[in-house]
């Protein structure tokens, strides 16, 4: 067996950070996803081993706890590891470490698997003769999962369509640029004078090319912290995250 | 003195690739952008040591030919060198190769560099007493530089306002990010039959966080070509481009 936990080292480079200076949040995600791709697909039970058997890996939800980010030229590390499993959901945890190898921020998700034709729930227990069930591990990850946050605005704060450069290779909506997205809606200034602490993200329909989206946005004013929804023409919730904020020290 | 090209491995991640599976050309883009910066702060004439006197480079123009992108997983390779070094302007030139070394592609750039206070160009044939010059090389890059095509189109195809995601450390839309909005108001088909071939961009005006942005294009209908510009609200033009399609083998 390979070691429970994966590591993966990246650097942050040029067109990789915000306007402020930072990691660009949609990197960092999209980070993440890949070390969770490379863990499964090292350890059998990635990607590459399931499109053969006419199955894929469906996110279902996101959080991730940042504490501070690293700056352009920086190295860091994101750890990923098998947390456990049930028969419908596996949970992938994570961890980011900056170049001194402190840890700088946590995630966790949940995945389902599904068969790509039926669009059925795979039983992961017995997947691969247990091959990812015998991978659960333990190892800390102190933050809390998707909490499950309603948004009460009637009216949208903006609306977008999935374009071009939004579309991954299954035709949909890629999983990190919902989360661009609210964060496009979100007022500029914020992201200089605040850090993402938190974002969570329940993923529950695919959104596709040129479909009209509305984003809905309550916004609790103390603190800094906004629950959304992704709804689509008909009123479907496509997603619901939550994004908090923290002052920049 | 360093060699004149730098040569960069870079391998194509999940989340790099467009709908269709090939390297998406504005990671390509922002990878040949990657290694400029690297090769110019490697030789002492890149942001590092500019922006401590005050200055920067200014992407002017930049014309990208490709005759095949590498897949997800695939390593490649960008080299880039400088080719030329006027007072106003360096000219500085890209080879792609793919994981076999073949060359993949070309691509031509032509910058300025400005003194950020005052906006004024600097001479560059005295730049650092001709560290720049010093590099120059004439290494084989047969394509042709960005040409002078002008839009007839009085109705814009589509509009957009650079958001947040867009917008880099300067405040500005992202170079790459003016491609990328073009190719999404493409027809989404044309990615799927035809292989982006050919890219020519002349920046003319910097774009702000929500400023009223719209593309305006001309179709040769045959040969699978569009001219495109970018105007600000009075009819100013932000840049000027060329997308030139070949159908896929």
């Amino acid at each position: 067996m390979k070691p429970y936990i994966g590591s993966y080292p990246f650097e942050v480079e040029t067109f990789q950070v915000d306007y402020t200076g930072g990691l660009s949040f949609g990197f960092l995600a999209n980070k993440m996803l890949i070390t969770a791709g490379n863990h499964a697909n090292e350890r059998g039970f990635g990607k590459e081993r399931l499109s053969a058997d006419g199955k894929t890996w469906v996110l279902s939800r996101l959080a991730i706890e940042m504490y501070e980010y690293p700056n352009e030229g920086e190295k860091y590390h994101v750890e990923t590891w098998v947390e456990g499993v049930t028969r419908l959901f596996t949970s992938r945890n994570f961890r980011v470490l900056d170049k001194d190898m402190r840890v700088i921020g946590y995630a966790r998700s949940t995945w389902a698997l599904i068969d790509i034709a039926t669009r059925q729930p795979a039983d992961l227990n017995t997947l691969y003769d247990g091959a990812l069930a015998a991978y659960g591990h333990d190892a800390e990850c102190p933050i809390k999962g998707v909490s499950r946050s309603r948004v009460s605005a009637t009216e949208p704060t903006g609306t977008f369509m999935p374009l071009y450069c939004d579309i991954d290779y299954n035709g949909h909506l890629n999983s990190v640029k919902y989360i661009e997205h609210i964060l496009n809606e979100l007022p500029l200034d914020i992201f200089r004078s605040h850090m993402i602490h938190r974002v969570e993200v329940s993923y529950s329909a695919e959104c596709f090319h040129r479909e009209h989206l509305a984003i809905f946005m309550d916004k609790k004013e103390e603190s800094h912290e906004y629950d959304v929804e992704i709804r689509k023409e008909g009123g479907e919730v496509a997603c619901r995250a939550k994004i908090i904020f923290k002052v920049k020290d």
